[in-house]
This record gives structure tokens, sequence and C-alpha cells, in this order.
């Protein structure tokens, strides 16, 4: 928002000086200054959609905030918005109301899905709202070529992309870091294009010389960090590191002790991904913040993580900070504990009050079109002629990580074919191509699901989202894949012929068009029905289930083009002895 | 210097992978930290301009560091480089051996004498040498309209300095800050143009609401602080607070306590303005590291403010710290105290090796051009007659500060003239308009100044650089006055008619265009002559005489168009009642 529409240079001078009435002033709070670190008992006075004063300042509207603890808007340093489910601008809305007034989003999902016209997607939805939604570049779409993608992001591709906008900011997470340390030619290509830019980096584990050539090649921040040894590490060769708490990875609690060794200026928090319940139920990077604090850690240290570090990391102007110049995006807390907003300015207008939302949109301003291109299925696309004396590979499932196990077993027969045996626990898996109507389909079994009745199906499934069904027998597959492919994707759950629960997600098979309140009893609802079909309470199964397609997470994983063995990064079949 | 030219990133990534030697690795040094403020026994890997590797590596070339302390390359956030007296090129030679290999520098006086053509100057002669040297467009040019300066700086002189070069950073210091505050639409042109990058402060003791209003404005750094609580309040309210230290202003040790009571990532710093002499027996910004240490503050706290923070003030990317990627800008000292560096490498190149420079360069490598422009003067130029019954106004010098008083005193009188008088230590003075030809000169007496025979001259007077000569006698005045309009400018000393000591200045009359050891025996030269003219040894008498013609700082100046009443901004007589 330029600040030359908003208010003149000459009246925020007149403001700052006390000589003109704000716009608005903020009344009474206690001040966070995130350059010292301390709090201030004063006035915020805005003029336009800027902060001009700290002070004692008088204003045409006033906002009492006696007493309350006012801090600049938070900043998710790194997330997937389509990860929560919701569309971007139903995400902004329970991110406003938790406090969080800007992110930096890599929408690789969508774009894995549509291609550039996900990416277009995502920024047009994000433009003009009372949001500050910076989008990079993602960088490795496809994942792999083992499976088969809804799009492909070449060099030129990216170089459309960054020149949409001033708010695509560089590169998304290079998750390729062995292509970068082999110096592929592709993924050179890529760096050489945003060398001038922020590049992200997604590279858990590596350290020494291998962490010297990811950081030369341009690569300056990092998410993936599991201990505050290599956080450490990794700040010392010039990353920012950003601690991350979503619904999935869990690294805060054990990297919030790298403040007990380091300042903080290079740290930011982030999210990653963070599903619709979570976001609603517990929040955003307020809960990270509110985790932190219930761990000893002081509020002043962790405010400038999701504020000034943010802005500082990706050159982001005027943003981060309550002073003057600054763009007022400002957010009230009653107290430290716990760190929920009762009220949020952005860009100098109040868009939270008393807790609720005073901006109103649609869940979505124009859909981007039909994602799901494949046929309809039958009975007949998921027999498995059964292979006497041969065994099949199962994918071994864990409650507690991604990793999977390769396991050799016996498989159930029946008529002539290998079928799901809930009895051991080993249920047959498909994952049918859904972009390109090529009629692929993978077919697999997969052990420790838990599921005792019907089936479960998903168009989430990391990275080229195509469509999963997971399922005790073949009649609930086959009702569950098409009533997904006829809604436009989602989540479902169908036992005894009937579709018990859906979360339709018609944006991409990725995100839904309802509002969150909607998606979040749709996705109650599923969660019933997971559980009365068997599957135990504490099993993350749609989450499970999401990444059971992932070729590069070992050790063996189902696409659409059959088994991947990771670890030996090829296909294998299904029958072995 | 674009790492593309230099070594291309597929290299950067072998060397830094251990798979392919380096170009040079320092060996065996305790390295800096600049993130975690730590030391690291480990070697520095680089390729080409950049350091690719910190661990354990081996190169073509290697630099035996065993026990020494590597740093960042130092950086000057704030320096006007025609103080020291000396061409760029030979400022940078000195420096380079101080360990600082860039600077952020104000080139105003230049700009004042020779407006476009010297600002151009100052950025060709330091093209493509070994140091990082960053411009700011002079943003007070002239000063006032009290004097007549070489030139004037226009909004429109303002936008095509800044595209000249991506080294042009921004707005220098904004000096005029009443002008500001009370938003002159002359000013408010030069914010407008440049609010989207740097903006330089020159605000002592502004606070409150008018601080606000003066970084509302985009003005976002101040060196001018004079005490803790003004730094810190500065701090908070947004800027990058420059702890000073030059020949004139001495802040630091005042300003140091600020440490104490915040963290240093906002803090930079500076020397502003430092002649030659103190450049070469004490050095740069590692004297002031070093005032720090000896005041008790951690080397570890101090070279930050000389290297990361500079770099994040002025958004200069992969400068200030030794990590992966960074430009090779790297100083090497023998121990802590003295901070005296014993080798420098800059951009990957070894510059100084064991304390001595290794790049050779002229001084000058083309001069801008003759600055003095003014007839030659006679005594007829410097006659004040008598006015019976009437008094002088005597300008009253102070030898502690730059502040001078506003006297009335009965004039010595001979042969129907106002004279000098010895006695009592009223001497004439005259400034002559050297610029443009107009035969300007005012003329008006000090009190305070010391000199007891001859005459002394100088082409050095804050702001408009017009010939200011003080004087026992006309005839030696003349003598000097001549004698530095022949040599194109400079600072002299005349007795019995005979030039005493020259440092003749031919750059704009502001810098010399001999070497740097010549300069300083020329200074020592003339320092001698000054105390043999009977001026004690502690008085500063060039540096005050400097600012006699300064219309800006109060009570009572003299300009080439007469004595300035400063306090009421309004030329006044010679004579009173």
């Amino acid at each position: 928002m330029d600040f030359w529409r908003a208010s003149s240079l000459e009246d925020q001078i007149d403001v700052a000086a006390g000589r003109q009435e704000a716009d608005l002033v903020l009344k009474g709070g206690h001040v966070f200054n995130v350059f010292l670190k301390t709090w201030e008992d004063a006035d915020i006075a805005i003029s336009g959609s800027k902060i001009v004063g700290i002070g004692n300042y008088t204003g045409k509207h006033i906002l009492d905030v006696t007493g309350l603890y006012l801090t600049p808007g938070l900043m998710d340093a790194h997330v997937h918005f389509e990860s929560s489910m919701l569309s971007p601008r139903e995400m902004v809305k329970v991110l406003l109301l938790n406090g969080v007034t800007g992110a930096i989003a890599d929408p690789h999902e969508i774009t894995n899905v549509l291609g550039e016209k996900g990416f277009r997607f995502m920024l047009e939805e994000t433009e003009g709202i009372p949001f500050s939604a910076y989008l990079m570049v993602p960088s490795c779409v496809p994942a792999t070529d083992m499976d088969t993608s809804g799009a492909r992001i070449t060099p030129e591709n990216m170089e459309r992309l960054r020149n949409l906008s001033p708010r695509v900011l560089g590169l998304a997470e290079m998750m390729n870091f062995p292509g970068i340390l082999s110096k592929l030619q592709g993924e050179m290509d890529k760096l050489k294009l945003f060398y001038k830019q922020k590049m992200d980096g997604h590279a858990p584990g590596i350290s020494g010389k291998d962490l010297n050539a990811y950081v030369v090649s341009g690569i300056t921040t990092e998410h993936e960090c599991v201990t505050p040894a290599e956080a450490l590490e990794k700040i010392k060769r010039g990353m920012y590191v950003f601690l991350r708490e979503g619904s999935a990875a869990h690294n805060l609690v054990d990297l919030l002790p790298v403040l007990d060794k380091a300042d903080n200026r290079r740290l930011c928090l982030c999210t990653d991904d963070r599903h619709a319940d979570d976001l609603i139920e517990q929040g955003s990077i307020n809960y990270l913040i509110d985790i932190g604090m219930s761990l000893g850690y002081e509020a002043e240290d962790l405010i400038p993580m999701a504020t000034l570090n943010v802005a500082e990391c990706y050159g982001l102007q005027q943003v981060g900070a309550l002073a003057p110049g600054y763009q007022a995006d400002i957010v009230a807390f009653e107290g430290l504990r716990p760190f929920q907003p009762i009220h949020v300015v952005k860009g100098g207008a109040l868009v939270v009050k008393n807790r609720r939302l005073l901006w109103k949109s649609k869940p979505v301003l124009k859909m981007p079109g039909q994602s799901m291109n494949m046929p309809a299925v039958t009975k007949e696309d998921l027999r498995i002629p059964a292979k006497p004396g041969k065994r099949i590979r199962v994918i071994g499932i864990s409650q507690t990580q991604l990793l999977t196990t390769k396991l050799h077993m016996e498989p159930a027969i029946r008529n002539g074919e290998a079928v799901s045996d809930t009895e051991r626990d080993i249920l047959k898996m498909a994952v049918f191509e859904r972009h390109h109507n090529t009629g692929n389909v993978g077919l697999g079994f997969v052990y420790g699901f838990g599921l005792k009745r019907g089936a479960i199906a998903t168009t989430v499934g990391h990275d080229s989202h195509n469509l999963s069904v997971v399922g005790t027998n073949d009649e609930d597959m086959v009702v569950a894949v098409n009533r997904l492919r006829e809604i436009g994707g989602g989540l479902i759950i169908v036992s005894e012929g009937e579709v018990r629960a859906t979360v339709p997600l018609a944006i991409a098979g990725l995100m839904s068009d309802r509002d969150a309140v909607v998606v979040n009893s749709q996705i109650s609802q599923l969660e019933f029905w997971v559980k009365e079909l068997g599957i135990p309470e504490e099993f993350s199964t749609f989450m499970i289930l999401a990444f059971l397609s992932l070729p590069v997470i070992p050790e063996l994983r189902l696409t659409d083009r059959g088994l991947v063995d990771v670890v030996r990064f090829e296909h294998v079949d299904l029958w072995c002895d």
C-alpha cells in the first residue's frame, strides 16, 4: 500500500509533530519496541496507512487500548496456505483473528496441480485485502519424475511468475539439495535466475562442507532444523533459521533452546503447514509464541522473531515494528498469556475489534477452474490378480513419523485376487492420476492404517496431489473415488456403500470454497467417522495418507505409476519373493 | 564485483563442497562470526571474489593466518572523504591499511565547490578499486543563502546523480530539520524523490514529537547524538544510530554506554570527518573499536557495529560477515589490542600483506579541473576605513567548541583604518568568494585566534569553501591569499612576506593530489609554523578557521558577503554602537 495515496507526506509530518489530528489513535496501551525489546506506555498515532507517532496524541478516531499490550502485526515466515484446506481469503480471516497480518507463502501445492494458473489464483485472491501475503515462486514442480503431477514449472514459467507482482519475493524452498550439491543444470538455472532475490531452503541435516555449498548457492533460509545444534550451525553460516510448529511438524519445543545460545536476530517463527482445525482451535504464530512463553522464554525475545526479523530476512521495508513511518499493522492483546488478540489494525484500518472480524469477504472471488481430469472408475480398475508363490511389498506405516518401512508379506487371496485383510491390517491402496486423463492407477497395500470398515480417499497427496484411496473393500473404494471425482476433489469416507462424510475441496482438490466454520465442522464430521470405522483416536489418518505418495521420504511409497523404493529411487513391482 | 564474472556458481559449489581447490585459503585463524558473536578456529576458503566455505580447506594459494583474528572488512557508516585532505584513492590506501574496506560517503564538500562535476569525480576515482565506496547524494547544497557557494544541487541534479551508479545509495545527511518540520517545499521534493532509498539524518537534540515527524519523513540514520539517552530514543523510533569519533567530533566515549542499555543491532560506527594525520597516526574505524575495548566493551559487540550492521542498515547484500556467499572482504589482526591489521583481503584479493599495501595507484586518475575563480587581491581589498565613535562586532572564538560569541569591541585604528591588534588578540579576517569571480569579500575581526605574527589562509571553509584568511597585517594576508589562488587552493602560513608552509589542495581547494605521506609531512610543517607564529599548542587553528564561515552555528560568522548574526539569521554590519 503506497503511502502517497493514503495520506500525504505533509499530513504525516503534521500529525507526527502534533499539529494536526491523527486519523486514528490507539490510546493508553503498553507499546512493544522491537528494537530495544521493551514496553513503553504511549499512544500510537496513525495517518493513512502509516504509524506516524508514538507519544501523546489526539485523533479523529480513538481506540481505547488502556492496559492492553500492543505489538506489530505478526508474520509467518514460511507457510503453505493450501495446507489449511481453506481458501486464501478464509485462511486470512482466521490469521487476522490470531493477530497474523502477513505471511511468506509458498503455493507449491496448488502450483503442482494447476501450474501457473494456480499461482496466479493465489496472487489474485490475496490482492487488495487487509493482509500482506508475499509469495515465493515454487522451485520444485514437479518434485520428482516418479509420479504424474498436474503441471511443470520451468525456469521460463518462474521468470514470468516472479515478475507478476512486487509481492513475489523470490524462490520457494529448494528441496532438491542433492541436486544443488551435484550442480544439476536445471537447478543451477533456477539459482541463477533468482540469485539477486531471496531463496528459501529445505535441507534438514545438511552440515559442514555440504552446508557451505548449499548456502553459497544463494539459499539463506531454513525451516527444517531438528536440533538446536543444527540451527546454530546454520545461523553461523549466514542463514535465517525459522523455528517451525505446524500440524504435522512439531519442532518448536526442541529448537527453542537455541535462544539460550544465541541472540535472536537471525531467528524467525513459522507454521509451514497448519490445518484449519488447528488454526481455529489453537491459533497460528501467536500460538507458537504462547508455547515459547509456556516454556519460560520471554515474549520480548519471541515477538521480534515474528515481526522485525521476518521483515529484515525478506527485505520488507517499513514493516515489523511500531515506529514512525512503519505500516500500521498493530495487534492488541489483553495479556501475554494466552497470546490471543482482542483488536487488530491492518494498514491503519481496524479489521478485528473485540475479537470480531470486521472485514467481510466471500471465501473465493473467482474459482480457478476444474482440476479433476480423470475417468470414472470401476472395480475392474482396482483388481489385483493373485501371483501364487509370490509375496507382496507392503508400505509399513508409522503413526509417529512420516517415514515408512518396506515390508514383504503374504497377501490375502480371495477369488484369485489379492485383497484387503482387516484382521492383519493390510489394506489395499490405489493412486489414480487425476490431472491429465492418463488413466494411470498405482496399486499397492499399506500396513498399520487401522481402518476396519469402508474406504477413505483424498485428493491431497504430496506433492502431485493425485487421488489416493485406502479401503477394506473395492466397492466402497469405487464409491469414494467417483464421488470425489464428481465434486472436484476433497476428503471422503465411505462405508457400506454410503458416503458418510466429505470435506469437498473444490479449489484444485486442495482447498474448500466454503467459509472456515463450515470447513471446520466438515472436518469434525470426518474425524467422527474415521473413529467410527475403527481407526484409533490418536492416528493422524488423512495426514499419513497425504504423504503416502511422496516419493522422496523413505522407504516405500505408492504413486499413480506404482510402488517406489525411495532409497533406491526406482519403481518396484508389487510382487516379490 | 559481480561474482558471475569472478567465478562461476558451479565452481563455488565445488570449492565449498571440498571437491575442488579454492583460489585462496586463509588457514588456521580465529574466525569471527558476526551472527553469534563468537570465534571459531577454521579456514576461510575463497573462490573468485567470494567466501565459499568455513572449515577445513585446501587452496591454490594459502595465506597462513595461524593464531590471527579474522573479521569481515570494517565499514565506516558515514564519512566525508574530503575532510582527510587526501584524494579519494589516497584516503582508500590509508583506510585499507587500517582494515576498512568499505564506507558510506557523503561528498558534500566537493559538491559545494564543483557541483555535479565534483560528485562525479568522487564516483569515478573510486570505480574499479579494491574498496567499496558507496555515495549518498548531497542534500543541502548550498547550505544557506548567506554566502556564495560553488554550486547548487537541485532535485533535478539529485535525480541525475542517484542514477549514475548502483553505488549511489540514497540521500545524504538532511541537515535542514527545521525545514522538514515546517514542510518546506524544496525539502519535501527531496524526500519524495528519495523515499524508496536510504536517507541519512543530522538532527542533534531532536526528540519527542519532532523526532517522530523527522523519522516519518523517511530519514532513518543519525550520527549526531550527544548522549546515550538521545541515542536510545532514536533507536526506539526506528533509526540506526552511528556512534561517531572524528577529528573534530568526539562522541564515542559518551555514547558507548548505550551498549549497556540496548543490544547493538541498530548501532554502527562512523568517523564523519577525520584528517589525514589522525588517520595515519591513529587509524579509522579500527581505532574506534580500540577505544571501545579500552573502555571495557567487548570486541564481539563492537565488530558487528562496523560490519554486519552497516550492511543491514544500507541494504547491502552479501557483505559484512565471514560466511559462504559473502564478499571476501577479510581483515587479519595479530591481536585484539591494538586493533591494527596485519593482512587485508578485498574481494578475494590480498591488498595488504604484513602491513604493506600491495595495491598501487596514482593519487589521482584525472583531476576535476580548476576551482579557483577569483581575481588577485591587493591591500586595497582588505582596507577597513575607520568610523569614529563606532565599535566593531568581533567574532569571539572558543577553543573547546565550535560555537562563537558575538562581541562588541573598540577597534585598533591606524592611519584612519581599523587594523589587527596582536596585543588584544583581535585580528582582521577576510573571506574572498573564489568560485564565480564575483569579487565579493567579507571583512571582519576575530578574537582569541592567538596568532602573533603573519597570516593564515585556507580554502577549506564549511560549507561553501570560499577563501578565508586571518592575519596580523595586510601584507602577509595578501601574500597568503594570492599564493593560494595561484596553486589552486589549500592551507598556507605566511610571515614577514614569506610563505612558510603550505598544504596545496589542488582538488577543489579541498584535497591534495599528492600521496598521503607527503601530505602528512606538509601538515606537520604547517603545524610547526602555527606554533612558531605564536599560537598555543593546544589550539585547533585550521579547524576553527574552517568553521568561521559556516552561517548555521551560532552566534556570529563571516562569509564572502559579510558578517552574519546566526541567531537572527541576517547579515549585520561590521560597525556598531
